[in-house]
């Protein structure tokens, strides 16, 4: 026959992580990608200079232990984020130097910002991470946005504004576009907000040497043309007792199970026979993606190093809230990489893309000086115009969603399975929950 | 040529009244519909005995202008929802009849609820409902579920358990599932709080003779089965410089303009090219559609009037929580419209027709007697499962949507035009504004 056994829709890490266990698994696997590349949110850029930035996800943390077991067996090396020297952050006008993990929070805010730590972290450990709907307070903590037990729980401007620029940093979304329950969840998914927001130590530790990408590249030709087919979009899926049919844009694939890898917004638009239920189509049709523009700008040199400044920004007050060092392992240029988030990415994508370039120099050369103007080269990504994403980092959930349709993320309906980093019980999110969704996707069909 | 200037994509009261006028103004116009009947949301149901049951939308009031100009001018009639004799509220166990309109509730929570009712009327009248996102309060409003606020504004756990149960009967969907700024808008949209949930005097005061679905149907039957395409599903609209082209399942169609009625969420899975901005798109990923199941039980006789009762139920506490008196006029027979709604709903969806249809008949009992368990015919219909609606009543906005993407709601994208029920200013989310929906995109065309 020659027919696969098994039809994977998407080509970023969750889809080839699939196809990857599957095929070890002896099944036959077909891969098809809408884009002429793999890699969904993670996508390489070469610089003029012949450096590689990473345009979508790109970093791993020490205990994302299924993605660096990925990146090792692909014969991948990692190395460490810049991260040496003081970060800055941008309160009340001013740019703060703080060397510590203060976040260069006045003593008095940092009381309450611990305090309230302490609080989210009780309630995080509360969740059940395998059926978030089931938890002790599930009902309760999914009937409030994050914002409103924010403002509940404190009234310090600045604390407020400290936990709504780390949410949109971590969520590419405002607090009160999701459930206290989904922000406590993803908090308990990747361990804690600490490790979520944190550079060494945390879930910005390390770097793909060559860009993340590669991560997929290397997964797609170790499977091959054969099994991986690029610019096949796939439109319809429609299940029989004797197997499943993958319509794409030139033709199908016959197979006896699919695994669709596609961020939940989109899964939902394709064409189901028979329809999905109600169930499955409510939970797409509140599951949207965060919004983010990502933007690198190159110089000849990490000067900011010079100032014994790590890169790292956190603004409460600048639509460019967050940047990095994203230079080259091995410094020869300087790279700061830099995020518009939430409403500030959609208000960006109103600009210009001269305005919008000038925007965010304009906030580099805030925090860093007259040099930062002195750019050889700026290139940027906005991941909510891309037809095939659709928003970063990942989707979230709003009120009431979790406990309503929570229970159909994941639950196979028929011969379709679901992966993605959305579907991800560990690092729901990353690109670490992308893999493990991948090898949890493969095990369903190869146990059947 | 003999093409058509104009195609509309869906066959509800928005799409063709669309297309009513876009003919009249001398426009050639061809209709496109998914299903093998025109109506969308409006169904007809023909009982064993003959008489026509709605199992869709059903009511119109008399401030709905449009509708009942449109009604009018198709020659079609109305006659008065029964509203004659006590109703029954279900509150901590008991059923409790009343006459006025307390609703039966004790006085003291009546007090609350008129104090929180003024609270609502007052922040409605603040909405600006061409523009929601422009009103003083937006952010704010936008910012917390109308759950959030009630549990802020009320510690009357009756009192909250009424303005939840309200909700569910209006909105389809839960207090904590939409923003306060929705609930507001939709408020202020349909006028009071109390016309909206008000039979004489309000949204349920008139029934159309034959059922609803005629009003489209008498549309269908004037523009003529060369205008309307049944059977005809959209999948994706291309536009260029040229005109706009709307491929469905078995061709396509070049126009100059296309109007997209369809409940947002649908609209938005439909592909388009070039790919619409992240601004609509962003709106469709977050516009999900209510969650009802209606249910209509026939008996020989309308015999709760016997007993001087209404058939109209409120209760706080059984999942088919709103009933009707649904007997055709001339009262030949006896019918009870019932709902599940919102969570209510995606619980009922999960049980199997046989025990969903033994839960609402228990609950009939509980109402109306064991006289309730002697009906002739039982028929439901799952809107959330009906691949071509989703969801009904309508769609809703959760925190933050209003503010974020509210402006991409009706705003043109080119050559495509929006129209539905959720589109509309005036009764958003009701006939009347599909109507009023249709006319307004229909004027967008014609201007062109």
């Amino acid at each position: 026959m020659g027919g696969p056994d098994v039809v994977v829709v998407g080509a970023g890490i969750a889809g080839l992580s699939a196809a990857r266990a599957a095929l070890a698994a002896g099944k036959n696997v077909r891969v098809l990608e809408a884009r002429a590349r793999v890699g969904g949110r993670t996508a390489g850029h070469t610089l003029a200079n012949g450096s590689t930035v990473e345009m979508g996800g790109q970093w791993v943390g020490n205990t994302q232990t299924e993605i660096l077991r990925l990146i090792d067996e692909l014969g991948l090396e990692t190395f460490p984020t810049y991260d040496s020297g003081a970060g800055l952050t941008v309160l009340q006008g001013s740019v703060v130097r703080y060397e510590d993990d203060s976040f260069g929070l006045p003593e008095e805010v940092g009381v309450q910002v611990d305090r309230v730590l302490q609080e989210i972290e009780g309630m995080a450990d509360t969740v059940d991470l395998a059926a978030p709907w089931t938890s002790p307070q599930a009902g309760e903590l999914d009937r409030h946005t994050f914002d409103s037990w924010l403002t509940a729980n404190t009234t310090d401007e600045i604390a407020l504004a400290f936990f709504r620029t780390v949410t949109r940093a971590i969520f590419s979304a405002e607090a009160h576009e999701m459930s206290l329950l989904h922000f406590l969840f993803y908090v308990s998914s990747g361990g804690s907000l600490d490790i979520l927001s944190s550079t060494t130590g945390g879930a910005q530790e390390l770097r793909v040497v060559g860009g993340s990408q590669r991560i997929s590249e290397r997964m797609a030709e170790e499977l091959g043309g054969d099994v991986v087919h690029l610019e096949h979009p796939v439109h319809a899926i429609t299940q029989d007792g004797a197997g499943v049919t993958v319509h794409h844009g030139t033709g199908e694939e016959r197979a006896q199970e699919v695994i669709v890898a596609l961020p939940p917004t989109l899964a939902g638009r394709l064409r189901y026979d028979p329809p999905l239920p109600s169930s499955r189509d409510g939970l797409t049709q509140q599951l949207p993606m965060g919004s983010v523009i990502k933007i690198q700008a190159a110089y000849d040199a990490p000067f900011w190093r010079e100032d014994a400044l790590n890169g790292q920004v956190v603004s409460f007050e600048d639509p460019l809230s967050i940047t990095f060092d994203n230079s080259p392992p091995d410094g020869s240029c300087g790279v700061l990489v830099g995020f518009f988030e939430a409403s500030h990415a959609r208000q960006a994508a109103e600009l210009s893309a001269d305005e919008r370039r000038g925007l965010a120099v304009d906030c580099l050369t805030k925090f860093f000086g007259r040099r930062a103007r002195r750019l050889n080269e700026y290139v940027e990504r906005d991941w909510a115009a891309e037809p095939y994403t659709r928003g970063c980092y990942g989707g979230r959930l709003g009120t009431g969603v979790w406990t309503q349709y929570g229970r159909s993320l994941v639950a196979p309906v028929g011969r379709i399975h679901w992966a993605g980093a959305e579907t991800a019980q560990i690092w729901n999110g990353y690109m670490d929950g992308a893999a493990r969704s991948g090898r949890r996707a493969a095990a369903e069909v190869t146990a059947v």
